[in-house]
């Protein structure tokens, strides 16, 4: 993966067809540099504006360019510990992304767009693809939805070795991304894929299929976030689930059937799986998307027979970062949970509502479903 | 596939999050807003900055974006055919994306970076995606690349019915994308799947498999074209087209291979398809990347038995657009095979370097292939 991520970091381009474009602009300045001590510098040519900034998880705040005498802005920051964050430049008021950097984080709404600044440490990453690894497979799917009246995206990860076990039926994972993202978030930004490989060939977790719907049932910004969520529940219980079971060789036993999601996903991930019992046996959500006012509504069959609830679930499982704003949210939902002597694990991390919080709760969560 | 490009391209979010961020900025303006007769009016709020100028496919040059008195910049074009555009803002001298605009294209260089507009029609264009059609899927695998010595991504379309046809074996086709893109340019881009899922349901073509690796040897940028596609043509026949034999129910017979390719990816798949008779019996190129200084060299086994080429090769054909500043180049290919005496198609067309041309070619050729 280092050097899959080289390649898709490579920040100009000089290849064959450049022999036919002689006009051809020179190459922009490199941004984002990654010096070896993890300094890192962004850069952009822009003579004719007047303030250039960035911003981006690896720090707090907004850091102003300095412009020297041809126009070109810069700016060095670090050193940063090894991780992907999200940073974007703000131009002369303007949030977008570093136009040098081809690594582009996008989604459903363009609150999300973001460039993806990758650092390496010495070794591998727990989220690196390593190439001795066995790798799973990411599929995509087009379906029709009854319950949404179009067609939607669907990505699924197989495990290694899906296809050659054609008798073996696996335990499935539903999996939801949050507001803004999109049924591509959890692969191109959670790295699903490499995660679950890497603790395959760990002997961490067993082998199983992710689903990973798309988690809006109305456009983003078209109506309240209950209408798109009950539409959404609907598409997943009456579209998604039957879809995937007929196509995949999964296990279709309660027993084997987990759901967790982030931030929004989180919100629904919870809400769906504790409403359905006779479905989902081991739930979890991620900085989730809760409102306490509603956890007597939203949650009222969980809480109705605690001892029947805490007999059918396997598994309860949320985290949220103390510096997240819904970090509150997830205290209360555990006061909610104690309170209603639900069983459960409350895990209180560091971070803040981002993807270096979530690839991590992925690798916490996994070991601990289908055992 | 409108309601699904509705989701995407939906240009605010109020999702069941914001109700926790009470803090949270009220809604950026709707940029691109499409009217109902295909008028676009591009929004930016940028009370700070001098200039914006839209530059996009639909047109020719930049246009200037007007400001209010609040700072909020517009321009309305149009009205545009039917299509699928690549945009860009240009703030203060800066090239960049629409900020308002979820839909982002990027790739493997940043100069690939723009924003998507697709603009629709009464009907079904052929690249859309219809919820009554039969789709089907795209894999994505992580290879490990022995050539190349890293692990590196690989997407397969499969057809429709490809799991439950578990005897049927199918013809396949290499397609590889152009210069600054990557190996989800076919899909994300050219919409492959959807024009092959609507060429089957029309009964044009026979259902194939779709190859489509990452085209790059060395890293954009890092090398000359020729060592980049060298170690692009061993990754090609020693590590992708063993993988894809081993994994996929492929045909292995030259006769149900075919090879196609685009602009850099065009001058690739030329030139390996006509070095390789031995593997391919159909070889097709669009807005091909060819030199004709090389004509002799690289296609030097071709010619050298005009007739045993004639007699092996099913189907040359290659396209260009009369705007495409690579289309002398072709022209020049044209007449080197006719010199040659090398049966060929010489598809010219309208258009220029585009993927509203790759997508109609794709559609035209698609046809001609595995009969």
């Amino acid at each position: 993966m280092m050097k899959l991520a080289a390649l898709l970091i490579a920040a100009s381009f000089a290849g064959s067809i450049a022999a036919q474009q002689p006009n051809r602009a020179s190459a922009p300045p490199v941004s984002p540099e990654i010096q070896a001590d993890r300094h890192v510098t962004f850069r952009l040519l822009a003579p004719k504006a007047s303030a250039i900034s960035v911003t981006g998880e690896f720090m707090t705040g907004e850091k102003p360019m300095q412009k020297d005498d041809k126009g070109l802005w810069s700016v060095t920051v670090g050193p940063l510990e090894p991780e992907i964050y999200n940073y974007n430049f703000t131009i002369d008021g303007v949030k977008t992304i570093d136009p040098g950097n081809p690594n582009v984080k996008s989604g459903s709404t363009p609150s999300t767009i973001a460039s993806i600044l990758e650092i390496r440490g010495e070794g591998h990453a727990f989220y690196d693809g390593q190439p001795a690894t066995p790798h799973g497979e990411i599929r995509t799917h087009w379906y029709p939805s009854k319950s949404i009246g179009s067609l939607r995206r669907l990505t699924v990860y197989t495990p290694p070795g899906y296809d050659a076990n054609a008798k073996t039926r696996y335990p499935v994972l539903y999996l939801f991304h949050g507001a803004n993202a999109d049924e591509v978030a959890w692969t191109r930004l959670g790295h699903v894929n490499l995660i679950l490989d890497n603790l395959l060939a760990a002997g961490k977790i067993k082998p199983f299929v992710v689903v990973m719907p798309f988690g809006y049932g109305v456009p983003p910004g078209s109506g309240p976030g209950g209408e798109s969520n009950a539409l959404f529940a609907r598409d997943l219980l009456e579209d998604v689930i039957p879809y995937v079971q007929a196509g995949y060789r999964v296990n279709t036993t309660r027993d084997q059937r987990a759901i967790a999601g982030l931030s929004m996903g989180g919100g629904q991930s919870l809400s769906i799986g504790l409403s359905h019992p006779e479905l989902f046996s081991q739930v979890a959500g991620f900085s989730a998307a809760l409102r306490p006012a509603d956890f007597d509504k939203t949650f009222a069959a969980a809480v109705a027979n605690p001892q029947e609830t805490n007999h059918k679930l396997r598994l309860l499982w949320f985290g949220c970062g103390s510096d997240d704003s819904l970090f509150p949210a997830a205290q209360s939902f555990d006061a909610f949970l104690s309170k209603n002597k639900i069983t459960h694990t409350f895990r209180q991390s560091d971070g803040a509502h981002t993807w270096m919080v979530w690839r991590r709760y992925l690798a916490e969560l996994t070991p601990l479903l289908f055992r």
